[in-house]
């Protein structure tokens, strides 16, 4: 080994040893007859100290030839230093040096190797193993190994067994486009990269694996937003003989596991949302609810379930044609943001009408200090009118009501980034707080306008709650599913369901998918074949590793996560590839690039 | 949970509980008076007893509609049994049901559920669900699962970091050939599957990551071999600051930590072998020292160094044509086997001439009990000669002497192989006994004959012994490498090296391989650069996973200790993959099939 030590661990107690350590050049400061050098590797930073008065030639020369990120070697003694430094962890001491070996030069990086980094993306992108270096990043992949082992700790201990599923399967039409791997040895087949394990765990469920977990590498030929990637890694989970509860149940409790062992957090039991609620109440399937701010409804809306529809009418037939003419109107309520000034009012307008959020303006109605109230529509609406809104709002004098309206659907969206912009603004969404929470009772199948057809929400292997199935022919939308979604801070963290196992459930929800018999049996033959085998129920649950792993990190971007991601067109910049192939490679596999 | 219990865990302490209990039907015998149910999980089998005159109605129907792999849970009281088994954990005791829940039918599996099946390979693999239904295929998977877990124990606690690097990575024609992905976002541009992570382990070490390990798929487009999968998983692993020896310790620590942990051996302090004598002594590489059967050469060869020179010529001027003509007359002594059969000889002799094997005769002597010596080649030989390769051989009365002759390589190969059918033989090779060692100092290099050039033994990346980098250019197939396996019963589990951390030394090594300086830069300038910035020394090993778990399991095929193989087309028949893609696939890929 060439070190006896890292540059992490000495102290007080080697005071006197005799010592190895290794590592880069942080820094080298020389004062002529003193000379520091700062010596780095993955676990702290030691000072070499060099008197020169009582230096060798030899030493000093060596380390005026130092430069940063020099691989170096340091023999010497563990000194008490005089002045103590409590910035790093071996600041009692320092080494004084009887030899330094210089193991590798460096020529300068193209940016500096510091928490905070001169860098920009790109250049930390081509440069990753430079960036690597730095503590935030390299921090970050400790706590990804941490989060890994103790979810294995977790679901090893709860009889849960880690089985690799194959990476070359099979190519299908659903769900999100395939990688695609030719085959050499059975010239014009393909094989495809797994989206998920999902029909593979499901047979382990039908070969009475149990209980079955995998951190495993899936892939997704998408158009890449700024923040995915086309290889992602999943904990990927799969239990016979339970029902959903059960999934719930074991799952929160990993959840609640990894808080408390990787970040000493005690996450509360985690609540539990309707769907339906969840998009009427927040506009959306994965609410943040680290901040209430909920919707309010001013006018009853057609799609309100029956209960619901007891709202009054508090909005229509005043002559404000925005308002008569929408199927709804929604609104929020800012607390404490009643003195918010008209430029910032101007700002909120202009969010709401950006093209990505889509509303053509914003209503808002001040609930001053003084027990007055000034909206935006004062000429419609009078002093008592709103007043009621303040009422339906349970607005407090100093809070600020925020009114969208419109088409439905396209209301509750924007309305849900309004209010997100409002937690922001308003310091709601504090990233060192975490809110998780269940979302149950998804529909089976959303309707797709431009395909003409239905869609499995969840996947074509969800299980619809049997007191809906027989909705299925007459009311397809209105079918929930025994699905679920994991939500942290408004992020959709994990997601699954419970799953068909009956062979006649899995033709019906095909069919109902449009697949004619043969496709459904070329394509998923082997799984329905499987399921007349004597299949157990089954469930499971996904749960997006990388995404897990930011948001314990407190960080909004996954790349930093991930030791060597891909830029937004599916590049590694570093090792640039993809890459053209040879022409030898090309023909053996039988195929041709088009022109 | 549809259970309370599973039918691994119930025993006379559970006798009077009401509990559940669900599973696979794995028998029913019917009395008429009495009724057993045998119900199977991943964890025991548990009986359900039904006596027909206090049964109801309907439980005595439905349990006359089960059949095998019939999916149920029994809700119903544990009772001790009047005749206990010893067979099954659970054979103290067993169910009397109130309720028999059909979960689901299943219709009659094409071979038995059984230790010992009925069901060909074929039909194994494309029922592959059902077959991990049987306990021999679970247990194999549980113990891979284990030796995971142990594995990750033993490298986390010495601070290794496990790091997932990418799937999508960038294909180089060094190596075996690789499996490409067609860049749909970059037309004309492939990613490759990667044959290992090597160049991204060692950038982790350059980036300061110090201890590195993964469990990964790997995948290699080679003509399958009957044992080879296009997808294989690897214990990857890397470390900086390190020099051959500390490798070796770690990972022999390793090594005996999951024979402790696993199997509750004891495996002794490795021993160590070089590849010089490895070839010598036993003909590969990757010697058997379960037992000792050395080669005993009885000619001086051109080959052997000059020490070992010193062998006198017991064979050659006899008259005996194979011997006088041959590079190399190589024997091994067979302990206790002289009085094999001229049958038994035969066989060997055959065994030798297979094409596979490629001896072009066998010469024996047998030294019998009664203290003469009795061989193939009297005509030549007296007894005082061949008292004298007795010898050499070491050999006791009783004892067999088995020569081969020939060209050096060929016959040395030849040798190795009938010493194996030897020990195979002679029972000296129990899969229950282990024998690990390392074979160390490899060569750098070796000549490829068709190519008319040098390939990297181990690979590009190998660093040469320093103490030999002066012959690179005078004698290159002298150089000798810092590589090494690891080999366990004959079986390389593992190798590694220390790698080359010095930009014009790889550069170097680039050259001798035959790569112009534009492509060496093209295919790895990514890692050339990283070394320019301070790269530390460093070196690592892989593992071959799925061998090392059919060697702890005692099996010599590893198809059975993954849970999803491809037969030897590289197809997996069970999902029947690889198959046709989509011409809209293609078309968006921008790719077309050649006819």
């Amino acid at each position: 080994m060439l070190r006896s030590h890292t540059c992490g661990e000495l102290g007080i107690a080697h005071v006197g040893q005799s010592v190895t350590i290794s590592g880069w050049v942080q820094g080298i400061r020389d004062k002529g007859s003193l000379l520091w050098i700062d010596l780095r590797d993955r676990y702290g930073i030691t000072q070499v100290t060099i008197e020169t008065e009582n230096a060798s030639a030899e030493i000093i020369e060596t380390a005026r030839k130092l430069g940063r990120e020099f691989v170096i070697s340091v023999k010497g003694k563990v000194v008490e230093r005089y002045s103590k430094s409590d910035k790093i962890a071996t600041g009692a001491i320092e080494i004084s040096p009887e030899k330094i070996n210089i193991l590798n030069a460096a020529i300068t990086p193209p940016f500096t190797i510091e928490d905070e980094t001169d860098g920009g993306d790109d250049l930390r992108m081509k440069y990753r193993y430079l960036d690597l270096r730095r503590n935030p990043v390299r921090k970050n992949l400790e706590l990804r190994h941490r989060i890994a082992i103790e979810t294995r700790n977790y679901l090893d201990k709860l009889n849960f067994l880690e089985v690799e599923t194959p990476v070359l399967i099979k190519s299908t039409p659903e769900g999100a486009r395939d990688f695609v791997v030719p085959s050499r040895m059975n010239p014009g087949e393909f094989y495809a990269l797994p989206q998920s394990p999902q029909t593979f765990k499901q047979l382990l469920m039908v070969g009475g694996f149990d209980r079955y977990y995998q951190i495993v590498k899936c892939f997704r030929d998408e158009d890449l937003r700024a923040d995915r990637q086309p290889e992602f890694t999943q904990i990927d989970c799969e239990m016979a003989f339970v029902e959903q509860e059960d999934i719930l149940n074991t799952f929160e409790g990993m959840v609640r596991h990894l808080f408390k062992a990787v970040k000493g957090i005690d996450i509360p039991t985690l609540s539990r949302m309707t769907y339906a609620d969840a998009m009427k109440y927040y506009g959306n399937d994965k609410p943040d609810i680290r901040f209430e701010m909920k919707f309010v409804h001013l006018s009853p809306t057609l799609s309100e379930g029956e209960g619901a529809n007891t709202q009054k009418d508090l909005v229509k037939g005043k002559g404000f044609k925005v308002f008569d003419d929408a199927q709804l109107v929604v609104g929020i309520c800012a607390k404490g943001a009643a003195e918010y000034t008209r430029k910032q009012l101007d700002e909120l307008t202009e969010f709401v009408k950006r093209p990505q959020i889509g509303a053509t303006g914003l209503v808002y109605a001040r609930y001053n200090t003084d027990g007055t109230i000034k909206s935006s529509v004062d000429k419609f609406y009078n002093e008592e009118e709103l007043k009621k809104w303040a009422v339906a709002f349970n607005a407090q004098p100093g809070d600020l009501m925020l009114i969208l309206a419109g088409e439905e659907a396209k209301t509750r969206k924007a309305l849900s980034e309004l209010r997100l912009e409002m937690g922001t603004r308003l310091g709601l969404r504090d990233k060192n707080k975490f809110a998780c929470h269940w979302v149950i009772d998804f529909p089976l199948l959303e309707y797709n306008e431009e395909a003409k057809r239905w869609h499995a929400m969840h996947h074509p292997f969800t299980s619809p709650k049997p007191e809906d199935i027989e909705l299925l022919d007459s009311n397809p939308g209105a079918v929930r599913a025994n699905a679920y979604d994991l939500v942290i801070n408004g992020v959709e963290i994990g997601g699954g369901s419970i799953r068909i196992h009956n062979k006649a459930l899995q033709a019906k929800m095909f069919e109902l998918l449009g697949f004619t018999k043969e496709d459904a049996q070329a394509q998923f033959g082997f799984l329905m074949n499987a399921f007349e085998f004597g299949a157990p129920p089954h469930g499971g649950i996904a749960l997006g590793f990388d995404r897990l792993c930011s948001l314990f990190g407190g960080a909004e971007v996954i790349r930093d996560f991930i030791a060597f991601p891909k830029n937004n067109s599916g590049r590694d910049v570093m090792i640039d590839s993809p890459s053209p192939i040879a022409k030898e490679q090309l023909d053996e596999l039988q195929i041709s690039l088009k022109k």
